[in-house]
């Protein structure tokens, strides 16, 4: 008798198929992004000066453009990392990537909401908490992966863990911290996202001087 | 001479770019159903209140999006389990397994017609209908697959297609039994999918005692 | 001295990336077919029979995209075919390939373009000559190909390079008849590329009596 | 004690996923060029005179589409050669990457600006001044790469990275021809990117005369 809880486990070491299936979810996010910066109309047979004025306009949703690719593009690297260290698949790993992946293909939602309307609290509270379950899903998928060493190598090394727990930990406390400005000053909370893009160093020097 | 029937055959082991061309159409469906949550339009220089009631108005869009995000997913999944028994591939499956993504690229029609109009039986019926081909295409794939061990090894356990034939054929019920509540209750028959989430324990259960 | 010539001939034999764009290319093009398909709109709190009654008149758009997903899934299989006997690139290859997915991606457009103006001749006319120049692109590909031998293997069968090019050849030949037709009768030029899904028994039955 | 930095250098040898990563959005971003042809809206049982009238007045963004087709299946190519010398990767490398996919996302943007707005020099600049800074990127890629043998092959002809430098450098140069055309004529200057197809045999001819 064939021992149906083994033939049944649905889990392998094929891992490429989800890594594959994820990256095209990821690229096809960070294209729409920018699809959604239309080209707007203008009076046939204006001048120049209409048109140039026109494309000013767009620059808050270019704005929101950038920042929403550049913290795609960190969620890509951080997916990257993380798969360079899981040798395995189960199917529980399967939900909780799909369920990471649900919050990119809704960024191009928040994105157009906070290029639009960029001047309420309510849009950059949703665009916020959204990069925080988003961030959190990711740790989620890293924290079920080596926990137990289930689906890494089980000589791991512990710094390499600590090391991506802080670099995914970082992404929802900036989001967090972005959330508490806004109730003070709209502008503010928009441009400190852009904290992001210095925390690398500074995990990095955690990092060192923790296992020193 | 050569035998033209063997050249001719368009068979072979590398089910790979199939199964990769399955997972881009996939990814693409997903992300559309996203996109299609659009940003409302509000009075420019209107109050919070205004947007929040506008989001809100956009919430059973939301909840069209997560259903059908979520039964793409069980598709996916589902074709990544029997796809890991597969280990070949004949025109005729490639005609099947393109059978079953012309339902998948369909999905984001049908889940834009359940989020707009989805107080209407017909939105349901049509959707449901939608799920119940796509789910039964993919049984047929599978079935096709394991039928005389075509394509699958011949030593498969039988307790494996046992397993994957009860897995594919609960989504079709599930559809089906919607459908019915339908013509008592519509918003009875909108939540009866989440139904869906609860069916694998029971299958495990009922696989494991068929086999014990 | 280095031979300039043999460091620049950019050629190789890893072709994986090259079919793998192509299928990125042709899974986006059938997503964006579906997407075409859009919601009706009607007004609000009508009655359900004005919902049956506008998505009545989405068919013609529905019939467009099933005949143009199934001819993206033959172009698919062909691609699929040849691509199974090319074990090498060179620059020109892939500049023919991108030639060829060039009308691939035109396809939604000239889909919708079918499916809103069906009943002119001009769009059917470009819709089919769309449809030829796809398929001798694709023969030009095969044909570069094999060409002696230049990027199939030495000894490849000959009832192979045979029967691909008759298979390919239908195609255009089809899409011309249909042209044809045209100038007597627009539904029966419409639906005379059904005739495409009967050609391959009858190519079978040539390619043996052939090589017989 | 592990060695934190060792641990944490983010490197490997598996450049795929990357080189797959920017394929997808490669395809995606040239499928939605396509996209962005809408068909025309006519008045309903018009004569064929007035479907015509209305396609020829595609004709503008027909002619940007065929341009920036061909200009991404340039960079395509271009990443598709210099990525067949780049041997692994490190946290750098991706990020320069994604920063040239940036503008990639960005064309199908800036070819329906060109498209609508090719009669004002504004757009012209905008859409040679994006074209120029894609092209910087992939010089930087490919520089940050080949310097210092940093991700090549030790042994790597100079040949081939003189080659490669050259075939980069021709895309900026071309497109700022083009910019300071736009300031006498702007048709000129839109015709003058055809240029950028006679520029291989060009090259070709200098690189064989510089290592002769």
């Amino acid at each position: 008798m064939a021992d149906p809880d083994k033939s049944l486990i649905e889990s392998g070491s094929e891992i490429e198929r989800t890594v594959f299936f994820s990256d095209a979810v990821f690229a096809i996010a960070i294209t729409l992004l920018a699809f959604d910066i239309r080209v707007p109309d203008i009076v046939p047979g204006a001048g120049g000066d209409q048109l140039r004025h026109a494309l000013v306009e767009l620059l808050p949703k270019l704005y929101s453009f950038l920042i929403s690719f550049w913290i795609i593009g960190m969620y890509w690297l951080a997916h990257h990392r993380i798969f360079h260290f899981i040798k395995g698949y189960d199917r529980r790993l399967l939900v909780i990537n799909f369920f990471f992946l649900m919050w990119i293909v809704l960024i191009p939602f928040s994105a157009s909401l906070l290029g639009e309307y960029g001047s309420y609290q309510l849009a950059l509270i949703i665009y916020f908490s959204h990069m925080i379950l988003a961030s959190l899903s990711l740790v989620w998928v890293w924290w079920y992966a080596y926990t137990d060493r289930r689906l890494v190598d089980p000589d791991l090394d512990p710094a390499v863990i600590r090391y991506n727990n802080a670099r995914l930990l970082n992404l929802p406390i900036v989001f967090l911290i972005a959330i508490v400005i806004s109730f003070f000053n709209l502008s503010a909370a928009g441009y400190s996202v852009l904290l992001l893009f210095f925390l690398r160093p500074i995990t990095l020097w955690f990092a060192r001087r923790r296992t020193a």
